[in-house]
């Protein structure tokens, strides 16, 4: 994992803190989202694993070096900052709230405590990682939401920012929800269940319709899904009850969805095909689907892929990577961003979830309540990470998806509204939290003029 | 590059057409864009490198191919298919427009020619690619656009849709005429200049901002970009001064950009310090970069993030790759969509541009007037791959960047607005694809029920 997929500011400042001979102070950031997206009520946190990948395999290879002493910023670098790079391994300690778990504004999702250097340089390929399968994880959830027991696919790699988007998109809506994906990487990589249709290539490229139908039944059998839609929906559909079993059903994807399920429902129940099912596509998101579950369409499964895979109203959250502590000069000093439209918190946190409300405390704070799964509070944020090595496998994408599932039950039922904007859940902050505060931006504005 | 990352259907379409013999009918599939987004006028072609590295190093190793036979969808696939598979390299014909060269909806930005199962499989990661980085060039191209001159610089890697994404966009973005890019990786495997300042935590790490600062002049001298909004962006600006040259300049990244930058400008002007520059950062793009512009805020660089990078007011273009002719049973088939809502025109084409009009032809058209450069009209779509191989080196980034810039230069003033819905550029199709396109539909109409 290379090094330079950052920032180049995360590494002329390495430099400098290692000029300043504060490479080893110890930092805490934290990682969070500042306000939630419209219409979103909770987030859906993902991307640990990758996040953790990346940390336990960042180096610097002796080119990535020799770039970066070719570079007009490194010219006044001291030696040591290369000498830094080259022994690079990350050997901080993580904090973070387990993939799948519903994550609100200002609550941190992974907290890095290391060397300052360490903590540094990895805020861009953390933030990009955890931000873009969180947002697509909790766009996910509203999917499979408003598709209200239907099943859902992911088909959004050819849409995605890149095809490595689209494989991690494919893993991140699955535990938001989603059945599987289309994507075969995303398949083997991640162990996702994957499915498919045909083209209209497919179609096209048979001297008939009934053709191409025919080569699909004798190719996927019970897994057959015919598009229909490629000339005229309603004949497409006619042919396809006319073949019979076996097969999974059809697929439309284009015209009137709810109107046209209802005329080729009729057909496959007059060709005896009740067991026949059928899938909807094509420019699908939640609020679309939401209007066809509402006015009852006979629709069993949605494919739904670009606006799931680049989250099409909400392409990105405002996620943050923000110094909250660092030991320098042998005291701990608690920091905080004071300008007006862009205020932190200062200081360690730790989130507890209580049945209807999260409290957001310093991490050293154990609210008498926050006894683990016996008790009344769960503590969110848990040791990843110890000293660089991982303490405990993290959990696949299945345990996280079972995670989400469970969780999103547990919320109150309005923050499961699609457009609800007046945010139901409490989230507060601990009276200690709120006292290092206000002591915080005093200091900070008595020294700092 | 695995075969994997690709949609199912695709590897099923290319097992069924293994299955019904057709595996090796040549195929041609163009990959274009429906409609243009939202107030673009125009795309900026961009991706095509990734793409031909793609089909150049296209393989499904002996794992891939264990993981398609474990799955329930490749249980009756012909032994051959896997074969195929294990064989596969791409031995097909390419056209393409060049990076950097404005598009229209409808024009093929890429033609793939080539045994039918060859050109299937790469659909989902050539669109990926593509409309990818074309999007992004395109947004670049706004937002260079709205600046009037002023330097652009991409910060948008953390944003981005996975770190991978945001080293792709920055690449994009460079085509599209940013100066830059904060990408560390980009810099490194695309040669694109890099930038940098320093981030909020750095100014927290020390014990007071003036020390921070002291401490960056000594490190980054006539580069050091001194952000000065951790706590009073004036008194930011007035420690800023106070340390005289050497030094690019301040870095504002909150509040009234235009009211700061009006006062910065006076408090560093009176320190003497005429050459030192401000750069604007903060949740930018193209509409707000205008609003600064038209102010005559005195702004000299922007750097753009999140918006940029993940194109967020149209974070997708309904890019399509469709197939448009197949040779099959001895005689060529041309083919098109016909569903009343997604149309598509048959057979291969090209596009001649002229002045001030593009038109969109039949590929083996040949206008008297398309005469090449000293012609009237430009053939777009060029030979990239000629039965697999690369026919020459393809442009590298900085070549495409000056075509972008040049192509730009040349468009009708009104297509370079930022929000003009009427579509001021001629794009028409000739007679013969019109005739073309009337002829394969009512032979489909008729062969088709």
């Amino acid at each position: 994992m290379s090094g330079l997929l950052t920032d180049l500011y995360e590494l002329t400042m390495a430099a400098g803190y290692v000029a300043a001979g504060k490479a080893h102070e110890r930092a805490t950031f934290e990682l969070f989202v500042r306000n939630l997206p419209p219409n979103r009520l909770f987030l859906v946190a993902a991307g640990l694993q990758q996040a953790i990948d990346y940390l336990l395999n960042l180096r610097f290879t002796a080119d990535d070096i020799g770039y970066l002493r070719g570079l007009p910023q490194f010219s006044r670098a001291p030696e040591a900052f290369f000498t830094a790079l080259g022994d690079f391994r990350f050997s901080g300690d993580v904090f973070a709230v387990p993939e799948g778990t519903p994550v609100f504004a200002g609550e941190p999702i992974l907290t890095v405590r290391a060397p300052l250097l360490e903590a540094q340089i990895p805020e861009t390929y953390l933030l990009a990682t955890i931000s873009f399968q969180t947002m697509i994880a909790s766009k996910a959830a509203r999917v499979v939401e408003a598709a209200g027991g239907r099943g859902v696919v992911e088909f959004g790699t050819r849409r995605a920012h890149s095809p490595e988007a689209g494989t991690l998109a494919a893993r991140a809506a699955y535990i938001g929800g989603c059945l599987g994906t289309s994507n075969t990487e995303a398949g083997r990589r991640f162990g996702i269940p994957v499915y498919g249709t045909a083209a209209h290539s497919w179609v096209l490229s048979f001297p008939s319709e009934l053709e191409s139908f025919q080569q699909l039944q004798k190719l996927l059998g019970p897994s057959a899904i015919y598009l229909i839609d490629t000339y005229d929906t309603l004949e497409g559909a006619r042919k396809a009850a006319s073949l019979g079993r076996p097969l999974w059903g059809v697929r439309l994807d284009s015209g009137d969805l709810n109107e046209l399920a209802r005329q080729v429902r009729n057909i496959l129940d007059d060709a005896g095909l009740d067991d026949a099912k059928i899938m909807a596509t094509g420019d699908l998101n939640e609020y679309r689907i939401l209007e066809l579950t509402a006015a009852g369409a006979p629709i069993d499964a949605l494919g739904v892929g670009t606006e799931l895979a680049t989250s099409a109203d909400k392409p990105n959250l405002g996620a943050v990577y923000k110094l909250v502590e660092l030991e320098t000069g042998g005291e701990k000093h608690y920091t905080a961003k004071l300008s007006e439209d862009k205020q932190t918190y200062p200081g360690s946190k730790q989130v507890f979830r209580y049945r209807d409300r999260d409290l957001i405390a310093c991490s050293w704070e154990c609210p008498t309540c926050a006894t683990g799964p016996g008790g009344e509070a769960e503590a969110l944020l848990r040791p990843v990470l110890i000293r660089g090595a991982l303490v405990d496998d993290l959990p696949d994408v299945h345990r996280a998806r079972q995670r989400a599932a469970a969780a999103r039950k547990r919320l109150p039922a309005a923050c499961r509204s699609l457009y609800d904007e007046h945010k139901p859940y409490r989230v507060e902050y601990s009276g200690e939290l709120l006292a290092l505060n206000e002591q915080t931006r005093k200091r900070m504005q008595e020294s700092a003029p």
